[in-house]
């Protein structure tokens, strides 16, 4: 017998628990430990509500949606750093498969919608994606600052990676492009950032 | 000088970090530690999304910032277990002095706003409310049956405390009023529950 929809939601549900192990290069504030998956995505979220005002034509909603789900493709491609060259190389394609996978376990409709919020985010031309992905980079840059740099420095990061990697930030509100650009110059200054 | 908005939403950002070394008596599905609160808001929202069909009459962006911020008081107040009776004797004045003082990083709107949500959330009455309630009791009955009824072994739960904790639960939908029953059921006769 086929499973109900409500059977298919409940071990979509159960099976994403996965993400909460799978950990981040981004330490935590007090610097205890690596940031994970979960976390990572809840913090966006609240995020995403506090300055929410500085992105007018992106809907909330839709927004939320795409933050909570944009990692779970990490359940089974395992989260890439985004300054390792290599691994970056099969990112798309490990992703893909795997977004194929976990979605697959919720009933049809439900696995259209978010493969294509998924889609949306990772193209970043719609004006949700772009808040998300200026989110992705802002969450981790505050931490990295809160935890003295920590992941820059065992990394050994160039600032021309991090002004590369945040393009789309800087095209962002005036706000976060000026918070972001002193958190850079405050790590070059200090030696945290080569 | 005064704080500029922007700057006192992005302190609020990074005091709330530390609701992730707030833990939980729920363990995480592969039972190798207990969850977060971020872990469980994170969870708890993704859940609001997927079955937010079951819940038509409830707003689901409202959902969302109720959920995403409903333990962020425990920061300061620590996490009362559900089962523990003296420690919920003075949680609401614990938590009534904690949402004060993380709200208050805030911008006075926002301050109001959130603080407003929240509100709305312990009192239990609106749709979303009641939405939020149920999700906050099945979120950890899922991982606790995933778990082996870990957590409910633990503390020598009984049957008759988790009927009344979730007796809101089983004024909602009947799919996720027969999903709790079941495993209610099973940890009975299997000796896990008292």
């Amino acid at each position: 017998m086929d499973k109900s929809v409500f059977d298919k939601q409940m071990d979509f549900l159960l099976e994403v628990d996965k993400v909460k192990e799978i950990y981040r290069q981004t330490y935590i504030s007090d610097v205890s430990r690596f940031e994970n998956d979960a976390e990572h995505s809840w913090h966006s979220c609240v995020m995403a509500v506090v300055l929410s005002g500085y992105f007018p034509d992106a809907d909330l909603l839709k927004t939320l949606k795409m933050m909570l789900f944009h990692d779970i493709v990490e359940i089974y491609a395992g989260d890439t750093y985004c300054y390792d060259v290599e691994g970056n190389k099969d990112k798309e394609k490990r992703e893909k498969e795997s977004a194929e996978k976990i979605y697959g376990l919720l009933p049809e409709g439900q696995k259209k919608e978010f493969m294509d919020i998924w889609m949306e985010f990772e193209n970043g031309d719609s004006p949700e994606a772009k808040f998300c992905r200026i989110l992705d980079r802002v969450q981790p840059t505050m931490l990295n600052k809160a935890s003295g740099f920590a992941s820059w420095k065992e990394h050994g990061i160039k600032k021309e990676q991090v002004l590369e990697r945040n393009r789309t930030t800087f095209e962002g509100p005036e706000e976060i492009k000026t918070y972001m650009e002193n958190i850079i110059e405050n790590a070059v200054e200090n030696g945290f950032l080569k």
